[in-house]
């Protein structure tokens, strides 16, 4: 990820951040290469599941989602003390710290538990608030996706290249994802509803592997509601790296979560988000 | 899967099936390589695909699907010139010869398009209209489920084990799947629902993968309509060989398609076959 930002000058925060990842790189892969390592023995075993959300939707926890995040946790803090974390296992801490480490072990734990391979590990930073460097890491494929904002990276059995979201002019040439239509309630249905009735193609219950496959060229738009910023912050910086665009529903900042709407072509997020806010 | 055969005896045309199919495990592992390498180049890239149905639901067919059946067809042919063929893409072949193969080259096509890894090659052996062997082969994570009804086989990255399903008492702890709540209509979509509702989690879009993962003991329960045989019928042994059940909404055979429900155990079966036929 090194070439965009050896190719800018440094003349604000933006690009002082995005310069200050040239040494993440390589840190960011050694964290992915290790919770990889920490949640892989459990994938497709029994494994100790509990509901945490009490009485709402089913949102199993894996001891594998927490043996990651304490691997990742460990490594962050023996090589970058002074960096804060926010995690979806075991919360915050230092978070109005500069740097800020943004962690989901296991995104998509319903795919994860039923045997599927649409999971993966979030691992983002954000630097002043704003998404500087993410990775989506999907240890049983051996894929990884990354990106600084300015240029986004596959790697995968195949090697490795550049990732670009494809051209597509119109929503009803568009494939749609999200996780599930069951999601939506009341109006953010009938929004949700506008969209995925245009659309060519829908496919559900992907999380991050679907707005990966967006910055692949392969899906065209995602939509979802409820987010958490450890659900999305990771994602940014590859989805906008790859050429693509994030925000929220209403055209803000992605990078705290809520209702969001990414497309690899800014035609698609317009005719998004005039159908979403009608 | 010789090991179920040989500790057989053969006393009727079902162990006749079963053990012909000693000469078949290898064949079908050499189909599942050629179609794999035949798809595997089309994944992932900008690919032909064209609207076959007129009209009705999107049914992308890709050049991927047709070079793979080209290429299981012309084996099949070569090997076995007594045997019929149906096929999705290219019809039937001499379809009342005792042997005939049931193929299906690129069952979850939708994913396919959106670059996921949720669809499997199918290619099944029906022995006078029952399925006697099946495999299901994914490419591009290296897996094969594959299964004569006695036993189910499953060989991926981390090397090669039994498949077996899990037991599940009751509906409400079960892990569900269909390809998509929206795909059923007026009643059956009602009856879809009262299964769904009780169920503890489902799942969405994830075609043949779904069964596989039912066969391997992650999900409990698939159910689903309008599945043509070539949907199902190399998914049959492998369902039954790892010991689970799969029929009609009405528990008539499976082998020909339409409305299917397949469980991991009897239990859910039964609990699920009451509620869609209420």
């Amino acid at each position: 990820m090194g070439i965009a930002a050896q190719g800018t000058d440094i003349t604000d925060i933006e690009d002082f951040g995005r310069m200050g990842l040239i040494d993440f790189t390589h840190f960011v892969n050694e964290l992915a290469t290790s919770s990889g390592q920490a949640i892989l023995p459990f994938f497709r075993t029994a494994i100790a599941t509990e509901d945490k959300s009490r009485g709402g939707a089913f949102d199993p926890v894996t001891e594998a989602d927490r043996a990651a995040e304490v691997a990742i946790r460990h490594l962050i803090k023996r090589s970058f003390p002074t960096h804060g974390i926010i995690g979806e296992e075991f919360g915050s801490e230092n978070e109005n710290a500069d740097y800020v480490w943004v962690l989901d072990p296991i995104d998509g734990t319903r795919a994860f538990i039923s045997g599927l391979p649409t999971w993966g590990t979030l691992i983002g930073l954000t630097y002043k608030g704003r998404p500087v460097f993410g990775m989506m890491h999907q240890p049983f494929t051996g894929e990884r996706f990354f990106g600084d904002g300015g240029s986004a990276t596959y790697r995968g059995p195949g090697g490795e290249r550049k990732l670009m979201t494809r051209r597509c002019a119109s929503l009803k040439d568009a494939v749609i994802s999200t996780t599930s239509p069951r999601l939506f309630a009341g109006d953010d249905l009938r929004a949700y509803d506008r969209v995925e009735s245009v659309a060519r193609l829908a496919r559900y219950g992907c999380d991050c592997y679907a707005y990966c496959m967006l910055a692949a060229g392969h899906i065209d738009l995602v939509v979802e509601s409820g987010l958490k910023p450890y659900d999305i912050a990771a994602l940014v910086p590859i989805i906008e790296g790859a050429g693509g665009i994030v925000t929220t529903w209403d055209g803000g900042s992605a990078a705290k979560g809520g209702r969001i709407v990414a497309a690899g072509d800014r035609r698609v997020h317009a005719a998004a988000v005039e159908l979403l806010s009608r």
